[in-house]
């Protein structure tokens, strides 16, 4: 009792000084990422960044104007996500290549969650969400994300990639369709694809080349022994990686000066106006109006239901599994990116942004142009700022076609197949994780689809615990035949009473006594001691002892204790000798 | 494949044997249990049987009428689910003790989802449940019922016997009261105390003096040398256990006297009417009709919503571990047992009983009656039809205080907190479940708390295949300084993050070779596997090499294939012998 007091002294004084007010500024300071590098940055960090920051910002202006839509929202609200997503993560994130903005994966998540409801649902599920992965970061539930395996992530990858491309078909055809999801939209096309246009359609058709095309064109071989060789190999590089900018550019452009001419309409359809400049700050913590009506707060959340931890959860595992990806070899500071992302969030939705996570496509920019630190996303902020000031009023011209142009061919390089073959080869459960999360996603929703393939990756850890598989083998030494029964692993409460009736039946049916192997059972609970002990007394009836070998000491304690009843008796063996020793005492006598 | 195909061939023919006619009406047969014994019945299992099934009936009847009003039903509800479990299970069950009919259990779980809802609910369910648990008898899904432990059902059993005790407080008090719940219900009490009804009061006061006091007076001493003190004995015993039957025979009288005498109104509240006879057969499969509303019977069973599935599984646990108290040492056909309880509940309700399963008090009424063979049912069932037909005008008289004395009597001995110390003594899980489940049930009722304490307890298994401990042990063989860690389970997708992470660590602090003792793995799904290998590139990289050791041949195939990148190499030990051999040429070169 002593000892305990000291210690729990020792621990209040930890705790204590833990909480000074100098160890809390050092605790907030350490949070701050950009504190720990900035001291030390220099210009040449500053030139590469720059470079990369530009880049980067010419790949995440015209995907936040793809990705807003595809939410549900007016193109502008994904360039506010992109400018407070970008420059939040400067002062917090930790990895220099993340890219926090709109994705196609925010998007199509939340949208399930907030279509035909007022734009204020989207804020404020970004706000929410923000707020759940800050606490998350704080409490370090980070380990949550280690539910969804690398099955579900791909099923539910390319299920949402094939989904984006369903939905985007309406805009390549030029066909006006109100249908959401990927079977009614490729459905509602069918029934009116008499109706296409023409000009979208080559417009498109002529975008998804350009883009495929330059996507390959950094493959051209170049001679690099010469500096105008090296040029060449680095303009094709840029070209190659600005292709998203060039193709809004060029059609807008095409757009522009069409309408311009005072000949015929633009046979293609335009984005349409897009508002200039930022809007003011407002905690999006507030009752919704729609018309007349007025929808209190609480029941805004009630409405946003699981996505409040599903939308949070999927975030936290791209920003991490970016990291991981960029970070080889080094630790990521999980809990730091987790607090990172939900204060993009909640910054980000103060001024209207939409939900956002790190976007891989545009982290393998940054990563290709050699950025040094989180700085350069500031420098992305910027130009998205300038686009949102300056650009807008030549925003209207892009054509719609061109933005799904951009998004069908990002996603359509996330769509992987070739992972189901090498799971039918490893293992059934992730082959079943994968189709049914796959096949739900495309029928009844990702989000439901996430939720299932989780689901079932789960049932197939919990099934180890509830139906162990069980070696059986006859063993004699010095004279004494006996049963060894050796669960791959155990025991907790769903396995004893499948244990209890294997043991019975070999006992019954053999007449040997039976020996459970206990060096996989990492612990018992009171069920599972208790299931031991009435097996105890079962074998007891039918003359029979429980012996249990290489159980660890600390469990035996449980078994031990208020077992005594006068059938009920176990017999511990440190290891297989102790059958010859006890032979002679107890385990012939058990079958006595 | 040849090999494949002849045994595909085999299993094939033994699967056409199997539905072949004759041994499809051999299935069939196995399964009606009577057939198994009925041939060798004989008069004096016949005698006993007899006994055992009248003392039975004692008990049933006035449970019966007490249960039904706790499903918020009339009173010969509960005598209809008697007669019908009883007669059903006859046919199929395997266990002679157990007694099919109402139980508080059942009611009280029911309720919860039939609570102002037409009768038609109640029996609709009772209907579903019954078919549910048939087919988890016929698809073998017994196994779900060991996602209950002790600590779940203990927690449950005891805050079920307290939500029971607090809503008879007003039949006792003999307040008018609507209230549902627990805490409702005692508030409501507690805020028209003064309202209470002597007469009530003070009849169920001495109720339950009287039952308190029968079930002690089989701890008499008497002496057992005489044929009169083994007489004695014997009748002591059964005025002990027809105490109920007793009580309501004697209050009942009291109120049928009192009422016949002319003088003033009867001071206690009666049962009232009670309907004669049992209704005609109706399949419960119809829309309900309240008032001139309709309500289609898709949203009845979509009402009964998650019922549908804790029903059942509720059913089968007590079903089950009834069985398994009364038959130690012998294997309990779990199946059969789901089967026959399926059939009771579904033909059961064709004649508009409320939902059954075994009931624990009454299976030990049964045992100690020397019960010989289930045929004791149908004795039982016997005299439910005959109270049915002959004494309903008698039940009018029977006094609401006094069916609330014999409800709290016997669960008040179902509340056991003892456990709670052996708990907290053996596992934190356990005693979280307990609280959780508990307190849940009390607050928000039992379907919640139940499904709240399963899922704790869940999450507790899941936790070590999330954190499993890694012991770490420095270790130097021939020369070799290396790191060993040893995982307790594993390697499953949401551990590999973990132990990516502790590897790291470890190889970068301590610059010495990592060794991963695997001869706890049972298993590698497709993430694990991806995991290791990124771990071994992470440590090619700095200038490390992944070493795993005692991992089963069977996995080590799923590491090797295609991960044939140059930095990662994935080196296999035997057994740390293969430490000292593998030096020279492997582990110095690791750290070179």
């Amino acid at each position: 009792m002593v000892l305990k007091d000291v210690n729990l002294r020792k621990r209040f004084k930890q705790h204590a000084a833990k909480c000074s007010p100098g160890q809390v500024v050092e605790g907030v300071r350490r949070r701050i990422s950009i504190l720990n590098w900035i001291t030390t940055y220099d210009r040449e960090a500053m030139v590469t960044d720059f470079i990369a920051g530009v880049t980067l910002g010419l790949t995440i202006i015209p995907q936040s104007l793809a990705y807003a839509p595809l939410a549900g929202l007016p193109s502008h609200y994904g360039l506010y996500a992109a400018f407070m997503g970008s420059l939040v993560y400067v002062i917090f994130g930790t990895v220099k290549e993340v890219s926090v903005g709109p994705t196609s994966l925010m998007a199509l998540l939340a949208v399930q969650y907030t279509v035909d409801k007022p734009i204020d649902y989207m804020i404020m599920l970004a706000f929410l969400a923000g707020v759940v992965e800050l606490l998350m970061g704080i409490f370090k539930l980070g380990f949550l994300v280690s539910f969804i395996p690398i099955p579900v992530t791909s099923a539910f990858t390319s299920a949402t990639s094939i989904i984006i491309i369903g939905t985007q078909l309406k805009h390549l055809f030029g066909i006006p369709s109100n249908a959401r999801g990927f079977f009614q939209t490729v459905y509602s096309l069918s029934a009116k694809i008499t109706q296409f246009s023409a000009g979208d359609l080559v417009l498109g058709g002529i975008a998804i080349c350009f883009l495929l095309a330059l996507r390959q064109i950094t493959k051209i071989p170049v001679k690099e022994d010469t500096a105008g060789g090296r040029f060449l190999k680095k303009f094709l590089w840029y070209v190659s990686l600005s292709r998203n900018a060039l193709i809004v550019l060029i059609t807008s452009t095409v757009a522009y000066r069409w309408s311009n001419s005072g000949e015929d309409e633009v046979p293609f359809k335009l984005s349409g106006h897009v508002k200039a400049g930022i809007p003011g700050f407002e905690l999006p913590i507030h009752n919704v109006h729609v018309g007349n009506e007025t929808i209190p707060y609480f029941e805004v959340v009630k409405d946003l239901g699981s996505s409040l931890i599903l939308v949070p959860l999927v975030a936290i595992l791209a920003n991490v599994s970016i990291a991981k990806a960029f970070t080889a070899g080094k630790i990521v500071d999980a809990s730091q990116e987790m607090i990172a992302l939900g204060l993009c969030n909640i910054f980000g939705s103060c001024f209207s942004a939409m939900p956002t996570c790190g976007a891989f496509t545009r982290s393998a920019v940054s990563h290709s142009s050699g950025v040094r630190t989180p700085l350069a996303g500031m420098y992305s902020a910027i130009m998205t700022l300038l686009a949102l000031s300056l650009l807008t009023p030549y925003f209207y011209f892009i054509p719609k076609t061109t933005l799904a142009a951009v998004l069908i061919v990002s996603v359509a390089f996330m769509i992987d197949f070739s992972i189901v073959d090498t799971l039918r080869k490893a293992s059934k459960m992730d082959t079943l994780a994968w189709f049914c999360c796959f096949s739900v996603s495309l029928f009844a929703g990702v989000e439901v689809g996430l939720l299932f393939g989780i689901f079932i990756s789960v049932v197939g850890l919990l099934r180890t615990w509830v139906r162990p598989e069980i070696a059986q083998n006859s063993m004699e030494r010095a004279g004494t035949r006996y049963v060894k029964l050796s669960p791959e692993t155990g025991l907790f409460f769903p396995a004893v009473d499948f244990l209890r009736t294997k043991v019975i039946q070999v006992a019954t049916e053999q007449q040997v006594p039976v020996v459970v192997d206990c060096s996989t059972v990492i612990g018992l609970d009171h069920t599972s001691a208790k299931g031991l002990k009435m097996l105890a007394d079962e074998l007891g009836k039918i003359k029979q002892q429980l012996v249990l070998l290489n159980l660890k000491p600390g469990l035996r304690k449980l078994l031990v204790d208020g077992a005594k009843t006068a059938d009920s008796t176990i017999t511990f063996w440190e290891d297989e000798a102790a059958a010859s020793v006890a032979a002679p005492a107890g385990t012939v006598q058990m079958i006595a």
